[in-house]
């Protein structure tokens, strides 16, 4: 390959809409160009680091017993009525209708489209196991697109999906697929971890994320410096104690606290600790209030809480809305007598954390009041829930050992999910046992972000100058820099890059009519794993190599450059580090 | 691979809705399934045939010097309407809206998102050329999806663009594309035609289409039986003479003709021949009415109507609407006296063919009469436009040599169109030339229907037991089939497997607990192109080894037998004939 028949527009200023470094640096590098919110065109580089990532994961799932399909970008609505997702999905499932008039999606995700495929044709207990995926377009309407293509609309993804006879051995297929994810990741050379999870709107019981390590993740994640438990922070169960049992105490006070909305502002004007006042949280929950506490210096984790309240669809109140509805005043609504001032039943969960406040201080339930010296124990209501309702944080204990929790920040790359019968219990997906008898099949399903892995690869592999592929899924493995336009260094040039052709490396040559320097801050830019340059030396047969994570220059001689090279892009394919 | 744990469901039964056999064939042999009219899911099979028909062409498309991206499946409305086809497209075009109410479509093909990507980054002719491909689904609302994969609604696509300088370049762009369609065709091992084409609603001036040769196709092609000349059937220039003056003969004659509303019908009735008669074709052309005649045994060649009569929208007339329009009555229309009888003005095109009709029977343009004793030298109107309007048939002349056509059926697979600067001009999308001159992209497109390539395949490829794959886009290229469920036979089967695939073949073993008689009835079904079988010989060190195509039985030597095979495989793959 040649840089001057390459299409790699390579840009001095990232666009204004890029907020985190794997954006600006895929636009900047010549990736990925903007085509609406949330929707991108793939150029030429892309397509190639695409192409090393998918025949990754293509080669790990083939051995670990998968079998490739191609569902439908267009899922007609008749299936996900079936499975009654049409009208629980919301309105991230981009819902259109043909020209006469039949409902369709743009599949999000295919259980419905697979599990209709497979309860035509598998219809014995002897045809099991069985797992297809596919890698395929898929279209989830956010609200917000954002991060390139980290929260995309259109994106590519691998979604495999398993059926087993029984839990038993969905389980196997679960491991089975568990292991190849770490084999994928892993040959990509990608620092990941992977993580409990929870199992969200798509239902199940077991689920892990692969979390690839970057400060700027969206997902919080923690491990235990002692053990190996590693889990997304949503899923961390968290101890509490019993409420204290207070016999002898002043009872709570009104106080004023005119303008006090916010726990910093209470707490600053009572002059109390945050760890000492109780933060209300409010819901919707199901069309219904609902009140969630935690420990004013916490965060309340809304995973537990809906699980907890069972709710169907839960999300921060409207606070005009929740005040219209209660008569409760939002800014100033705590624990103690809240019944009393609501005008409406409201459903109250507290964070078991909040038993253990000596003396705590919470809003009054009246505009402009809070209460000072809460004893959790005899103040809160007797019928109080007491759960777990918090975030973990850096230093909560290990649910798992005696560790500490560490916290780190995640990109979620890879997702497995232990569905169960859900999909064919609904959809009516059944098989005949060794008994004759019909039982549903027992599934799961394994999605990769396929194209997020760019961006996380991005965020996770890059400095001030640009990106820094790991080799195994480098568009590009070696770039070859002439600095001369012709002569004895471009011919050099030619010959090292068409040696390292012939060795199979991806190597490609800058035969560009640029200043040298023009050439030096794109091969930085668009991060090719190894650059070569022939530049002077080569009168005396050297020339420059330098290794783009380690960054510095080094003089080889031009003998024997190319088996080492080669020998070194080889290794480094297989996961290890690139050196020479 | 092995049998076992292949997603291979035959069926017995064609599908109710299959009429052409690749459509019966590819379900039955469990290749593909309905999702919804004209949406299908690819089952394991016919995503390995695709695999190897994609590489065949990024292979080919990449020595040509096209680079590969991806553009998104959704594209917006804006787009569109910069070209102008956001309201020209009609409803093929899949149209939906964003849940914030931007208007998108699902891209039928991709102009206006590669000329988007273009314009933003090339903006010299230092960059030029550049030519840019992708493989990627596409969707066409038909109104009547039919026949499988043939006219599918949701379909893989790869369509490629071409940018230029000037016409010069583009012409060798254009060239280029030619020639790698010609290899990945002949590298496919297709029996094709290229022909020349209609450049239809894309616009531009340079057309040809690949076509697959097959009696089941949708388009007519003729080639000539003495030169090089082939071109779809609309395409084909015919001569004409002028019409004859006539001195002396009989006025036309008005003939009561009750009931006989079709050239059949009235040339019975009259007992005229049809190559004597008139036929009236009616159009609504851009909501107006139209009338086009040609000689009764003819068939109008709709495309030179449209391009002769400058309509934008062009389809056969509702004869109500017909009647109710231009009170003339459907069934009796004719040239002679038409203005006459017409309440509006109505558009009239004669096909030169009839100037050449001695005597000619038409339609009075009263209902239940006809004319006979037209002389249409004499009886129609002095301004008829006299015009090229029939579709060619097998006789024909060859409009480039003395030839006589002959004609086939085809399967367009490929087309490849000299576009100009149609959507360059409407989306300015400009470069500045060597004397920094603004001037606008000559482009070409060139698309292949890559999933319609599998059932052009097996209509050009099958017999009445199943499909015979090409070796190239074999989804398996030989299978091993053991008679014995354990034993010699079945070790020796193994062994014959696991060796061939050390040779690099793309083998299968049959190891199913099924009879061997629906071993041999799948493998001929599914369309292996070579089969193996391990049967008693095995003892004398023999087995049998039938090549699909030919379909007999061969004994061999189990000794020096795979490489025999990997050999002939390998042959085949490079499109040779495969033999033993």
């Amino acid at each position: 390959m040649r840089a001057s028949n390459l299409h790699i527009p390579t840009l001095r200023e990232p666009p204004n809409d890029a907020e985190v470094v794997s954006h600006q640096l895929l636009v900047r590098a010549g990736y990925i160009r903007r085509c609406a919110a949330g929707v991108y065109s793939f150029l030429p580089l892309a397509v190639r680091a695409l192409e090393k990532i998918k025949n990754i994961i293509r080669e790990e799932l083939d051995v670990a017993g998968a079998q490739e399909v191609l569902l439908p970008v267009a899922v007609p609505a008749d299936l996900w009525n079936e499975s009654g997702r049409w009208e629980q999905y919301g309105p991230e499932l981009l819902r259109f209708q043909d020209r006469k008039g039949a409902d369709f999606c743009i599949g999000p995700t295919h259980e419905e489209a697979i599990v209709d495929l497979v309860r035509r044709d598998v219809n014995s207990y002897k045809q099991l196991p069985i797992n297809l995926y596919q890698i395929q377009t898929k279209f989830r309407d956010e609200m917000r697109p954002r991060a390139g293509l980290m929260r995309g609309r259109e994106f590519m993804m691998k979604d495999a999906y398993s059926f087993d006879a029984d839990d038993e051995a969905a389980t196997v297929s679960y491991q089975a697929m568990y292991d190849a994810y770490n084999r994928i990741f892993t040959r990509m050379g990608l620092d990941f971890r992977p993580v409990e999870a929870d199992t969200g709107n798509i239902g199940g019981s077991l689920s892990h994320e692969f979390q690839v390590l970057a400060d700027s993740g969206e997902d919080a994640i923690v491990s235990c410096s002692n053990c190996d438990y590693a889990a997304n922070v949503e899923m961390v169960p968290l101890p509490y104690g019993d409420p204290a049992i207070v016999t002898d105490a002043p009872a709570p006070e009104l106080v004023e606290t005119p303008g006090c909305k916010t726990i910093d502002a209470v707490c600053d004007f009572l002059d109390t600790a945050k760890e000492a006042s109780i933060k209300a949280v409010l819901f919707e929950a199901d069309g219904e209030p609902l009140v969630a506490f935690v420990r004013g210096d916490r965060e309340l984790n809304e995973v537990k809480l809906k699980k907890l309240s069972g709710a169907t669809l839960l999300h921060i109140a409207d606070g005009g809305w929740f005040a219209r509805t209660t008569k409760l005043p939002p800014g100033f609504i705590g624990p103690h007598k809240l019944a009393e001032n609501a005008e409406v039943p409201v459903k109250v969960f507290v964070d078991g954390e909040i038993a253990a406040i000596d003396s705590a201080v919470c809003g009054a339930n009246q505009k402009r009041y809070h209460f000072t010296g809460i004893r959790p124990g005899r103040d809160l209501p007797e019928d109080t829930v007491w759960a777990d309702l918090r975030m973990a944080e850096a230093g909560d204990p290990c649910p798992k050992c005696a560790g500490k929790l560490r916290t780190f920040r995640g990109i979620e790359v890879g997702h497995v999910f232990f569905l169960g019968t859900k999909y064919s219990v609904s959809m009516n997906a059944m098989f005949l046992d060794a008994n004759q008898k019909k039982q549903p099949f027992v599934m799961g399903c394994y999605g990769i972000g396929v194209s997020r892995i760019l961006s996380a690869a991005v965020e996770q592999n890059h400095d001030d100058r640009g990106i820094i592929w790991p080799v195994p899924i480098a568009p590009i493995e070696v770039i070859v820099v002439s600095v001369d336009k012709k002569g004895d260094g471009l011919e050099a040039a030619e010959r090292i890059y068409r040696d390292l052709r012939a060795e199979g490396i991806d190597a490609a040559i800058d035969d560009r009519k640029q200043r040298p320097g023009v050439k030096f801050k794109d091969a930085e830019l668009v991060g090719y794993p190894l650059q070569i340059t022939v530049g002077r030396g080569i009168k005396e047969g050297k020339v420059e190599v330098k290794i783009r994570r380690i960054g510095e220059r080094m003089d080889m001689a031009v003998d024997g450059l190319v088996p080492k090279v080669a020998a070194a892009i080889r290794k480094a394919r297989r996961g290890h580090e690139l050196q020479l």
